[in-house]
């Protein structure tokens, strides 16, 4: 449990560090305009410039700056190569043929604003963008060779089939079933943990850091992940969707969820002891990173 | 124009070359099968093992060897991450709020057979397991660091904004109204000509080529992705759907195709023309393929 004094410190770096992060957003983007014409670039900008916590480019610059890499802008224009996956993935998860969603963050989705086809287009053709993006980055940091390797493996690693699809598809699976706890578990350490773990360790391997730490950075991006999905959970079931910006709820759409499957007492207790395993995995490896620390509280005490 | 003779030599040669392709591809499955669970994985194989002729992977192993690329299953591997992207390009094609497809090469579409969201999922999952195909092959071919870079960007930027979703966008634009004949070559030398040089750039810079040559082999590679479809055109305008094993055409979907801009003789012309073209990109830098030489005849005689 953070301090009231820690919290109000963090709330403050994670607006400084969005405020970076949407920067370095508007720099991926220009560079985009070339490629992405008309309205796929009008569908583009409607997706990725969302609002947002900004929770995955955060996550890699404190990584990164954690295992000795020096803080500048081409370290957010790395990071943000993650938040041009999860713009596809949310562009994606909201269409009629996926979830049918209307709004996201209190704004229409990317499809009811700009069309179907072109989102679908457009959320695709973020994928290889972002490769390219982690590339140049790595680049421009001065990655060599096999550091840039890497990290752009992690990142097609964590987007594809092994990651963040193989958890969309178990997610699909579960609609309008019961799952078992572990599969559950599985399918958000895949939807959501793959690409958050994926931000921690991109971060690091970029700094060129010891497997010891990437690993400790992998193990507390996992954790968190789970931490915020079960959070998420219990915000779906204790807030009313005006405020949360989104509809429908996973409850809503009848799938299983932490709330739905452990009550949201032992909601809470997990999403602590997931925060907690989070912070022993940075301390466990010699990893000073306060603001990592704060954050795996933040992730389950926030309201939105 | 061929002799009868090279075009029954290359024909056999292409057949040859197609099994090479498809035991790449079921290599390449089986190593997906990790991440590509249940009717992910089914939906992937449905849309990869769909017949077709393997252009692309063809194209890649022939600029390889042509570039002093010693030939061997490694070649193969790299070649089959382009058939990745192709596949999943087709995959969201055929897509009901695409063109609604119901058949392609005369079997089921993906989505028809394995449902559409698990097909939007599976496409979308196979462009990160392309740029992973084409690394882990590239490290199998030997590459050094900076060639297996420049490969995985040429593979990227060709199935991006910038190459072939690109192209899928101005595809779109074009549904009901004529565009001009430079709106159409536009729309073509990205959504498929973008891919088919892609095949032999990377075949070429994977061998270590010089610019020159890589250069040439693009413009061949645009110029055969021209007069592919050009021909594609002509075959829609003068053979029943049946014979072409799918549906709608361009033409019936209202779209501004070769034969409905400049007539079905010009069409023709034009056809020839590129296809010299692309002759004259390899005799101007040298390169003796006589492969690729009957290739770009091939292209614009086949009669599927």
């Amino acid at each position: 449990m953070t301090s009231a004094a820690s919290q109000v410190e963090l709330v403050a770096l994670l607006e400084a560090e969005r405020v970076r992060v949407e920067a370095a957003l508007e720099r991926a983007l220009a560079a985009l305009d070339a490629d992405f014409r008309g309205d796929l670039r009008a569908a583009v900008r409607h997706g990725v410039l969302s609002g947002g916590k900004r929770l995955r480019p955060i996550l890699c610059v404190r990584a990164y700056e954690a295992c000795g890499g020096s803080m500048g802008p081409a370290a957010y224009d790395l990071a943000v190569a993650l938040e041009l996956i999860h713009a596809y993935s949310l562009m994606h998860d909201d269409l009629p043929s996926m979830d049918d969603a209307a709004l996201r963050r209190g704004r229409p989705t990317t499809h009811r604003a700009h069309g179907e086809e072109v989102t679908m287009r457009a959320g695709a053709a973020l994928i290889p963008a972002a490769g390219l993006q982690a590339r140049a980055a790595c680049r421009a940091l001065g990655c060599p060779p096999d550091r840039t390797r890497a990290v752009a493996e992690a990142l097609l690693e964590a987007a594809g089939a092994g990651g963040m699809v193989g958890g969309q598809w178990a997610d699909l699976l579960g609609e309008g079933r019961s799952l078992s706890a572990s599969e559950l578990d599985d399918l958000h350490r895949r939807k959501t943990g793959a690409l958050l773990a994926a931000s921690l360790t991109m971060g690091a391997l970029a700094a060129g850091a010891p497997a010891k730490l990437v690993d400790a950075l992998d193990e507390y991006g996992r954790a968190i992940g789970l931490a915020f999905q079960i959070a998420d959970d219990i915000l779906d079931a204790t807030q009313a969707a005006e405020t949360l910006g989104k509809n429908p709820s996973d409850a809503a759409l009848g799938k299983s969820t932490y709330v739905s499957l452990h009550g949201l007492a032992n909601a809470r207790a997990l999403a602590q002891g997931e925060a907690d395993r989070a912070v022993r995995a940075l301390t466990g490896a010699g990893i000073r990173a306060p603001a990592l620390v704060a954050l795996a509280a933040y992730v389950i005490e926030r309201e939105s």
